[in-house]
């Protein structure tokens, strides 16, 4: 031990993705060099380099009559693959050729002849490593594949263009929703998963217990151990009358100090014996219950407890104490909804921003949106591409329209004219319009794709429609709520300003037949020190559907939860 | 509508934090101005400039016999408050001086006169807004108050020095943990959080689950609209039987048509009624069972789910696919724990690096902790000097230490022979130590606090404590597991190399008693193309103790999740 078993530090030099040189890997002499490939010069600049390099195998094929292989390498860093040409002398170029091998080889870098694609070419002198692959059983092998087959290969999926490409743009996308909020001095908040508040019935909950896992425990520890009889008891407390009669029998007698405390600790044992006899007789199988119901005092918690449906209510106390905050975490749904929007596990991201009223929202939410349209064109340009080539050729144009046109605003009144007029020009709906209903997702979609042809920011609704927390307009038949449309999903945010009046919002929770008493912490915000404040929640995987055009949302996040599948 | 409607497009420029002028609100002309005495000039250099500035007041006083008043204003932006002075002829001054009285308020910022501790001053002419507080029901008043007692207004606690101090020092670990990451090019992959796998036994988990809720539901119907008897059954059938016979006697007595169609068509609506009361007959109060257990296939997934331990199989899945990864997010241990040191939601981050081994690895988490020291010392120095006044004085100069010294690293065995010298050398331990033991927190500590005084990495531990996934070491007794213990919390990171050899893992499975097939989709990432790769866990509320030198683990996490307790 000492100075010299002591490996060097690592050096912390930061590494800048996809600019100047990367030559070395950031924690490892040994590990492979990435981002090859997908530098701006297509990596043509590190010809004469001498490299590591490892990944799994896209294609290979022998060539000069087996004299030599070569192989598209791809090690996630980008879509595009690393030409490596290895020689039948340096290692078994059948196994190296098969679709999902994993190799890690050494050699020079090299530009390739004219006329090819690739701008930069991988000689191999040594081969490290090879994680073989069988190609008769490989369950994802070098065909085109659908995303639904996919589905069920969810532990392999990332190791094709499409899975690892929405990786990448996933990714970019949740970096960039932190740089923007701490660039604007947003404090990011952990909200809790699980808890014991229910945002304002946003939807069906699913419950965290320990109550069925303690009585499954329970069930078996009395199945080995059955509960004691009432003979049990009844012989229990017959020992403790016996043991009882020895002791006042030996002091009547007068009997050794010795004996009289041998038979006094005799009786103690008994008397113990006997509570825990008459304890375990009160073991019930099955989940405690008290009165006829479920008795939650006896949950992990002690009480009843669900998965959260949004972290809002919660991160409104830092924003009514540091500001401007953010949260950026998964959030449940336990509804039986089968469609390509919905999931039952997804992640939000959901600022709330003190001092700052509608107005600012939509300013805040639509800055936002720009921002990481901007940031996916300029960090994920070959993903983008590949989205554009596989499933939506207008994706990059919609980026770039997003992130340089000021979005619509119009009232929710506004645009139930438009949509009005639209059904007196022959437009067919499912749903009837008129004022007070909530716009359906046809509706939606009309007017940001049809109307506007860009995002729309609809916003005053009715109040009978929106939740009680919303602020109440002067007119007291519209809240300060906002959504923002966009082509492809419909809507992508839905926010408002939150409504900070003590009395009315007091009134609004009793108006929609709500209790107060689990909202008292709630209504302490506005009772001590109470805020202007707003805010505005978006769905993250609707986000890179908008992005990527991709149709299924099962298929924008690494481990889709749906009724009934949870893979993994 | 149209053009003269929309409010303009919000500018994109960045804010920077802490730097440059920063006298408009990034998305509002009419909201406050942040962070002016957080500027290294203590704000000094905005003196002459008019703005809004809102926050809640700290303290409060009427001085000049009432004239005018001083309040110390936060808006959370940094631990300095602004101090504001508003002329008893603007605004009522007896509101605005109440501790928690929030403000918003306009006027020009001044040098303050010699000998003032601040070095700007705001010489309010308008009070736009002010929330009152009512001094005699404010639960957390301007006395000084105990962590604990905050942990019962946890609503309310925000708005206290140290609470908000620990929101951005949180907030800070989590930016600097991103960017270290995407600095080097790993994905940010979210692993789901309802999960159906169990991370080797980590440790006990919750259930999530509709069952509960749903059986209440049918519960409550069964009790409007009682499931049909036996008489109910009977009666249905019966009507059956004689719309049955009605439809015959017509055929037989060659009827209209009409009247046959008829009698058919009450034939059928008999048989419906039937089969929907002979279902209804089925319906069970309780919890589905089948076989005696419980049914999970109705339940939401079909199967039994439970929340996430860790997400390193999960993530394991991207790493052998796309090389560098990590996760961020929630874990959960559904653990009777009433420690200082466990929460039952707590957030990890859990990176993966692919072609990399455990040097690798051990590498990788030293760069990343000394890089979140350093990012702390240099964007939370304020908030770090007020935990060095207020909990633990050394806090800043560990900082420093670790980011600055290289860590010790010792094989398990050579830990256990320090140790075991210790103990010759007359220290005492509670756990007896020899070779093959869990190292106990005790250890931990005197080695990194007493014998090293720096942070220390413990490898290579005995292959019986560890877990199935840990790569076998040549000598058959280690695994190739890392440890990082630091000063005032012990272990910090807990790592290892994977085993990516197939037919040892899968030996190793069945050595430990565990069934092979739920490990089917894991066995296939050594199946096919399989890597070296290794990958560690970092508890993020144990490095914001390690930080700060805050004692309680329930006072660094926003929603503190604990046996019994779950707020909000």
């Amino acid at each position: 031990m000492g100075d010299q078993a002591t490996p060097p530090a690592p050096e912390l030099a930061a590494m800048a993705i996809n600019d100047g040189p990367c030559l070395k890997h950031p924690f490892s002499d040994r590990a492979p060099v990435r981002l090859i490939v997908c530098r701006p010069d297509g990596g043509a600049g590190l010809a004469g380099q001498r490299v590591r390099a490892g990944g799994w195998v896209k294609t290979g094929r022998e060539q000069g009559k087996g004299s030599f292989a070569f192989l598209e390498v791809n090690d996630g860093s980008c879509p595009a693959n690393l030409q490596v040409i290895v020689d039948a002398g340096v290692a078994d170029l059948s196994t190296l050729v098969q679709t999902g091998t994993c190799v890690l080889v050494e050699g020079l870098l090299k530009v390739p002849p004219e006329g090819t694609k690739q701008k930069i070419e991988l000689r191999v002198d040594k081969v490290l490593h090879v994680g073989p692959t069988d190609p008769a059983s490989y369950p994802i092998p070098k065909t085109k594949l659908s995303l639904e087959f996919l589905r069920d290969h969810i532990h392999l999926r990332p190791r094709t263009n499409t899975i690892s490409a929405v990786a990448r743009i996933r990714n970019a996308l949740a970096f960039a929703t932190h740089s923007f909020f701490q660039e604007h001095g947003f404090l990011y908040v952990h909200t809790p998963i699980i808890t014991t508040s229910d945002c304002e019935g946003a939807g069906e909950m699913f419950q965290a217990t320990t109550l069925i896992s303690e009585a499954e425990k329970l069930d078996k520890e009395l199945i080995l151990n059955p509960p004691p009889t009432e003979a049990d008891i009844e012989a229990a407390k017959c020992t403790v009358g016996e043991k009882s009669s020895v002791v006042a029998q030996l002091k009547a007698a007068k009997a050794t100090k010795e004996d009289i405390s041998a038979s006094v600790s005799d009786l103690k044992k008994a008397k113990e014996n006997l509570s825990r006899v008459e304890e375990r007789a009160k073991l019930k199988p099955g989940i405690p219950k008290k009165d006829g119901k479920i008795d939650y005092g006896q949950d992990f918690f002690g009480r009843q407890a669900f998965l959260t449906v949004s972290g809002q209510l919660q991160v409104e106390t830092y924003a009514c104490a540091v500001s401007s905050v953010y949260t950026f975490g998964p959030t449940f749904r336990a509804e039986h909804s089968h469609t390509s929007r919905h999931l039952a596990e997804f992640w939000m991201v959901e600022p709330e921003i003190a001092f700052a009223d509608l107005q600012d929202d939509m300013n805040c939410a639509e800055a936002y949106v720009k921002y990481m349209c901007q940031w996916l064109l300029n960090k994920c340009f070959d993903d983008m591409e590949l989205m554009a080539k596989l499933y939506d050729k207008g994706c990059i144009d919609r980026l770039r329209m997003v992130s340089s046109t000021p979005f619509e605003r119009i009232t929710y009144t506004e645009a139930v004219q438009l949509l009005e007029e639209a059904v007196r020009g022959g437009k067919e709906f499912e749903k009837n319009v008129e004022w007070g209903i909530d716009l359906a997702s046809e509706h939606e979609r009309y007017l940001t794709e049809d109307i506007f042809k860009k995002p729309v920011i609809v916003y005053n609704y009715p109040k009978g429609i929106k939740a009680f927390y919303m602020r109440l307009n002067d007119d007291s038949k519209t809240v300060a709520a906002m959504d923002i449309l966009v082509p492809k999903v419909g809507e992508l945010i839905g926010g408002s300003q939150r409504e900070e009046r003590y009395e009315v919002i007091q009134q609004r929770i009793a108006e929609m037949g709500l209790p107060l008493e689990p909202y008292e912490w709630y209504l302490d915000l506005r009772r001590y020190g109470t805020v202007k404040h707003c805010g505005f929640g978006l769905g993250f995987e609707r986000m890179i559907l908008f992005a990527t055009g991709i149709d299924n949302i099962r298929d924008v996040i690494p481990f889709p939860r749906y009724p009934g599948r949870a893979d993994l």
